[in-house]
């Protein structure tokens, strides 16, 4: 029986409250600290949100701790980019097979929901307006500092979760320790949250069940649905260049540019100006750093230990999956906190440089490849030779949302599939080339040949150890 | 004419002490500020230093303000490794051609030299003691902890340069602004400073001029010499595993290992195990950031911007000649600081995360592949091709250390020159295969064409322009 623990999770956001109900599940006493006021009674911060879409690696710890279908009832699906072209023309790419769908939900709505099913637990205590001000890792204690009271408070748990985001306090003071490898880079890009409102009639003004991207090139727009019948919109935006947040000074500068680039958008934004010049402008950061623990005392966890850029939908998924992953550690290294800890951060190290880095990559993707025929044309060829070998070929998209793969094997299989489709592409004009033998024969060889290749490797990586 | 400016370097290190009299030509008045006490008066951190090797980079920067030959007379040249395998068996790689050196020099004894030419300079003053605690970036003021007094000082200079190493504080403070890229990432091997002193009638007790290295695949020991006829030694070693730091814990422990490993060192060295306990365990980082300035008032210079691993004898080479290509642009950008630390840092930040990478790179060959020899015969067949073909095929260890090239341009260039190598290594056995009129054909077809794709490459970079 594992010896029931004192255990402080600091941030009490969407990791930090969900890992609240499956350590407390396990019998341990939790207290969760968050900066920022309740903010089911205190709207903070708006004007600075992404809308998230959870997919299969979130929905898995939701259904662990059994709130999935709780959480279903505010997201709503999007089975497909809709890529609008600056002549308004669209275009629909779906994102996986029939009914395969990533679900858009508010990060608050999401956030408050996760506190409104742990706060009733008696083993889980919320405390708000508590900062961390540093954690003394010698002695497990943690200052803070209640906003509320303006005074400094001092706790020793006996574990402490660092869930406090990718400015983390906790990982700060990991930070000060020797040998702490530590990797923050910025993109040269900013982003702004815009606003189209439901229609007169509540309904949405575009299509409800879609991610919509306006890719320009170096910049683009998207659009999630909200269940108001809103969206929440996002410029992904260069800081500087010719079109870029330095250029854009003026009413005026604004208005012209978005009825150049984005003409059909304009006329259901009518708050533009104002979501423009108020909202501020969000940075958006990679944070890798390593080791993720201290002793059996600490641990950091989702952002705090890996912060990606939002492009590939899988922030909150794969923090959510450190849960997943975790709670099955928790099985095998029953009390034995040091083990687990130093398991958990090797294991999950090499699939969130994974996905940090596929973040990045799809950026690139969605603001300039998605406007061009011949990437969608290869995504439609993709699509068939996934319903040819189902088994052997899972599109990237496809393994990242839509399995429980690890991220650094989707990333690698991913790579082997691109050098594959270079080939394939050589021999291909329009969708019905996919049937000329030559391609039939090329496909079929590569994937024996990549199948080889796979055991060969698999069998290697076995002996290796 | 340039307005004279107050300028403060912080930190009077080797870097720090040479850009000092650099900045005083061209009518500056300097102020360093050193936490360390006078090096010349007091001796502190012994047991930490590898020395260092000057190489043609750093001979430039030191000719360019005429006291080349001042540091001429405390080097020593070193001609090429002389590799010591477990039987004793000594073999020799010279680092380039006939009269190409690198040269030992130990880190104090330059860091004083430079001092000593720079103090008496009426524009240049020394203040030791001085302990930088913050900058604050929009007023331009310094603030200092006096450790001689225990007071708190406040200087206001026209600009600031931050000369002050891997552990820069002056970075510290550009690392609170906004979108700040930083990384800092440490091997798993620490070092250990040991020492081989000279032989009782003061001569040297292995060959002078030469690095003497003890590869032994995933750990080394090396040792360059002193004028006093020592040899300073550095032990590079694992911190955990099978053979590591952390497996020695006795005298015993050492002996044996060293008796097994390093047979023919350990009678030199009468004071192994008190150096080996005593002295302190180095890290060994990377630290890669940028940008490296601040507005017209601060910009980072040498270890503070772009600290390397020791491996390419490079760190100190990179820091002087960042101080040679500022000099050239202060020619260029007259007054214009802003422009200046601008240029400056967009011209060498691709130097210096070349450098970086090719000392972790050189790391694995030194303590690995040069006890490899079909490695040594590959050096050896590039020997020859650079005889052959001394325009077109200079080996990358060269390009880094006895040319001006760009680093990102030699290591680009090392890149493709691997790629023909493996090539040209199918048909090698022995030295006289070079002969093979196959292996001339293949070498002739591939610098052929690799200089056709570099013209193409350079064109169509200008083409971008």
């Amino acid at each position: 029986m594992t010896e029931k623990k004192n255990i402080a999770i600091m941030g009490a956001g969407l990791v930090g409250s969900l890992l609240s109900l499956y350590l407390a599940k396990r019998g341990h006493k939790i207290d969760l600290y968050e900066r920022r006021p309740d903010m089911r009674v205190t709207t903070l911060d708006g004007g600075r949100s992404i809308n998230l879409a959870l997919s299969d690696r979130g929905w898995r710890t939701l259904r662990g701790i059994g709130i999935e279908e709780e959480v279903r009832k505010v997201a709503i699906p999007m089975y497909g980019r809709m890529m609008h072209s600056e002549s308004g023309e669209l275009t629909f790419q779906p994102y996986g097979k029939e009914g395969q769908a990533i679900y858009s939900v508010s990060r608050a709505g999401l956030n408050m929901a996760l506190m409104n099913v742990s706060e009733p637990n008696d083993d889980i205590t919320y405390h708000f307006s508590r900062q961390v001000q540093d954690v003394n890792l010698k002695t497990g204690e943690v200052y803070l500092r209640n906003n509320d009271t303006e005074s400094t408070e001092t706790i020793k748990p006996d574990l402490i979760f660092g869930a406090d985001g990718a400015f983390s306090m906790v990982r700060g003071a990991l930070q000060k320790t020797e040998r702490f490898n530590y990797q923050q880079s910025y993109l040269e890009y900013g982003y702004k949250e815009l606003t189209i409102p439901a229609t007169p009639d509540g309904g949405w003004a575009l299509e409800k069940n879609a991610l919509h991207i306006w890719p320009r090139g170096n910049y683009m727009m998207i659009a999630l649905p909200n269940t108001d019948g809103s969206f929440t919109c996002t410029l992904f935006f260069p800081y500087e260049g010719e079109r870029s947040f330095a250029s854009i000074k003026t009413d005026t500068d604004l208005l012209n540019f978005f009825l150049e680039v984005f003409p059909d958008a304009v006329p259901l934004m009518p708050d533009l100006a104002q979501d423009y010049f108020c909202n501020p402008t969000g940075t958006l950061v990679t944070i890798k750093c390593f080791p993720w623990s201290y002793e059996d005392k600490v641990l950091l966890i989702g952002d705090a230990s890996h912060a990606v850029v939002p492009f590939y939908g899988q922030g909150m998924n794969a923090g959510f999956e450190d849960i997943t992953v975790l709670d099955q550690m928790l099985e095998t290294f029953d009390g034995d906190w040091k083990g687990l800890f130093k398991a958990f951060e090797q294991s999950r190290k090499p699939n969130a440089d994974a996905i940090a880095d596929l973040a990045v990559m799809n950026f690139i993707e969605m603001r300039d490849k998605v406007a061009d025929p011949r990437f969608l044309l290869r995504k439609k060829i993709e699509g068939k030779i996934n319903e040819q070998y189902p088994d052997k070929w899972i599109p990237l998209y496809s393994m990242v949302t839509f399995t429980d793969m690890p991220y650094s094997h989707a990333l690698e299989t991913g790579r082997q599939q691109d050098k594959i489709m270079k080939k394939v592409m050589k021999h291909i004009q329009t969708i019905e080339d996919y049937n000329k033998p030559e391609v039939q024969q090329l496909i079929e060889e590569e994937i024996i040949h990549k199948e080889k290749l796979k055991a060969y490797q698999q069998s290697s990586v076995s002996s290796d150890k």
